[in-house]
């Protein structure tokens, strides 16, 4: 068994790293969306052409990006979806809608205080983790068996 | 042609009393989550037994609230998500990624300062709308052909 | 919104008549396997002829129940399923699978004593109750928002 | 044509053990639950923090069990369940319905005596047997055309 | 419960009648080919335009009986295939690959002696019935949980 | 058995009126895109406010009225594509399309002249009429099995 | 791009080798039922027990055939479904509407006089030959756009 | 990540080698109908025989056509539609419809003079582009997250 894992969300820390390197000896093969803040925000105008109405700005741009996390989370197996200490996040949760709406194995990675708030989206999760350590073990587990320690 | 609409999101404000008022004339039928918002919280523990851990009682409530929320998206032909000017609502937005990757029609409606930060949420949607009298006037225009004013 | 409701598992207790009478004032259609136990096995055999051996006796009736089964889960919003004190009933889990890989709604009612050896069917219900009353009253809830007391 | 087999159910003999023995000459990819029944049972709260509440730690276990299980599953051809002396082994009719709602081709493996219990498992099959050595057989005339003996 | 019925096979005897007269106390509404065989067979050219090659105008003809044949399967839940003593009846094996296909509960209605030459059909039906008299116990059984006799 | 039809493309003739008076005996309903242009353009800045560029005018306005395209072809059992005369006629083409990927029973009423270029589009059908009445011959003989003459 | 192509029906000739080899420098991998005729009736008693009744005898092996057709035409791009000159060839037919169902590219392979009793099946080909070298001409068309001659 | 892109629509320009050639450094795997537009309009009576009415000739050329263009747009991630200046190509704007339909992500090619015409297919995309570069430099970004210039 090898699995597809796609890292969805919060982009300013290095979880995806932590998660990528933890699990370097198991048969998983991740993906993420474009994690470049700026490259991701301007991706539609600098190809497509410039926006004067910051709206369609914003709207090019994130419909290139689609392209790019519909086949990463189409094609995955398990979709971690991250929630950081800062900004709305609202695209974590729609990622993790629409991961659940196809049925993908969900697994949130989120700090305590947002347990209230994140309710409906732990709801649709089959792990809620608050570190990237257990997000590698619950990959380790899920592929070979063995638990920590 | 008759439309079934799920109103999605944030409970604080009249908001879906406008539109369902706004469209009576029309033939369209609504549903909504439960938005008393201390039995959304509490439904799982009063029904279900109470819970000692904060994380089980919210996750017991919104598993039950799960059974209406899916059974309004899946049968809807148009979702509405509202986003207000407090709270996460991460479930709007999960909603919203939920009803996009089954194929639904999704109408946006959340005030213009959010708008940056709700692109992937807009990307998804069909209409983008500011005031719930344009979310009747798009219900009214998809079923008649009229155009306000 | 009106829910439809199969009932399936356990057939040697008034459960199910306990929820219909409960749910009398609820916008709900419910519907169940053939519970006349003999008919059940037998009805393979009475119409489409006699099987010497008892296996293709016990097959035939399986299969012409699947025809209601089949029909019954995949036509409803919510598929309670009971599991009582006696017998093996690998239908009822047969049924919680078959209804969850369909993405249907899944309310497990069963007795404490089997929690552990139920515990990979709870994980896919939304809600584990032990009583009758508790499923009419997630009913009331889904439906009207009011919950019990 | 090569086949994936998931392997489902009972998990106290060796029966895995002499279908993948027996299967080495032919085109198959097998894949199975954790066998391990501690470590089954203990997952979800070895990774994600204890539990006070038993229900809730067997639910922590069996929602991180699922992740794997959705997976085989999921992947399968051919999905082998196999009921054997002991215990209400819920969570393999629960496969067996998950696989047969998917539209997996099922094999049954279960000792004689429990023939009328499983009838509407058996009825969900495409195969009956009593022995791993026929599922083996069955494996290689699928793929290669060839009968025993 | 209510059932929706495809009457799909061989066109020159009464069978469909027996159905339905023995039927007309139950909740099943039927659909079923245009029967008149003349019709059936002219209707492409009779309405789009003659053609000089038997083959176009044979494909013509299928081509719009096909809306039909694919509105009435669809719809079931229960399709009925009937081989009668005459012809190729390959028509009716394609419905029967068709609604199997589909997930329909497939009855075959066949005399004694095709049964070899149906046996992959059979393979995919719950029941495989000799008289019309058959199937109507068989819809009675399913909706009522009463037995002939 | 009763039709939905669906009344794709060409909005300049009145060929919708004619299949729909032609068809008032018959059990069909009939949807079909909005008809006045005007609306049709303006729709999405006459709701959702005004757009300096005209692409994005455009586009407001489209996803607008996919919104009722959408519900209407995927409720229809047959999706009726007109091509006239005039105009590229790409939205009548891509509905073909999307039509025939979802299954749906495609009729093509299309002129003569317009053969070799629509090869593919009448590839996709299961019928090609040149005139309206024709539609109507088509809807009269799947309901009732009744030919022109 | 490479095709995946399952050729079912007629066992009693060399059609299946001529495609075969005349494909050879294709990129075409290739599947097929058991067409050992004797070993496709036996194998259901053969490995799983033997039975008195003839019936449940080819049950048996028509059940176990099924893991096979099921996963070749699953997995298939193309079914090419060959009628010859004798049997009923019932099954070829169930293929044909299995496939159709499924949404595969179907092509057939009939001789000239079986054209009238096909034509239900025609209508559901992409493409209808006479001879199995035309077949082979279709791959190549379709891989690589080279026509014969 | 490696995407799987379909070039679709007009075959009198170099449009797809500009693609090919500039994506040369990434993990793309193109795929295109049969571009040779003599060998695209005959294939059909040239493999499976002649036919005196020319919408037949076109008839069996298109089916056949149809064989690898829906194979390249079911298995693609993207769908590259490209509009050129002459021509009806509604088959290019069928396409489009039809792999808007399975939900894959569509990117169009279009001039600028075809901006209203093709609104309801913009309307369908996540890309509009006016030039092959541009084609590139959106696979480029999305599978490396790496910006022109």
């Amino acid at each position: 068994m090898a699995l597809k894992v796609y890292l969805s969300g919060e982009i300013h820390t290095d979880w995806r790293e932590q998660i990528i390197d933890g699990a370097q000896a198991l048969e998983v093969s991740f993906s993420a969306p474009v994690t470049d803040h700026d490259a991701s925000d301007d991706c539609g105008v600098a190809i497509l052409g410039s926006e004067e109405n910051k709206y369609w700005h914003d709207h090019k741009g994130a419909m290139v990006n689609a392209i790019r996390t519909r086949k990463g989370i189409s094609d995955a197996d398990v979709v971690v979806v991250r929630f950081g200490d800062k900004y709305k996040q609202w695209n974590a949760a729609f990622d993790a809608g629409y991961a659940a709406a196809l049925g993908k194995s969900v697994v949130v990675l989120s700090p305590p205080e947002h347990q209230h708030a994140l309710k409906e989206v732990h709801a649709a999760a089959l792990a809620v983790a608050e570190e990237p350590r257990q997000v590698v073990e619950i990959l380790r587990y899920v592929l070979t068996g063995t638990l920590p320690g």
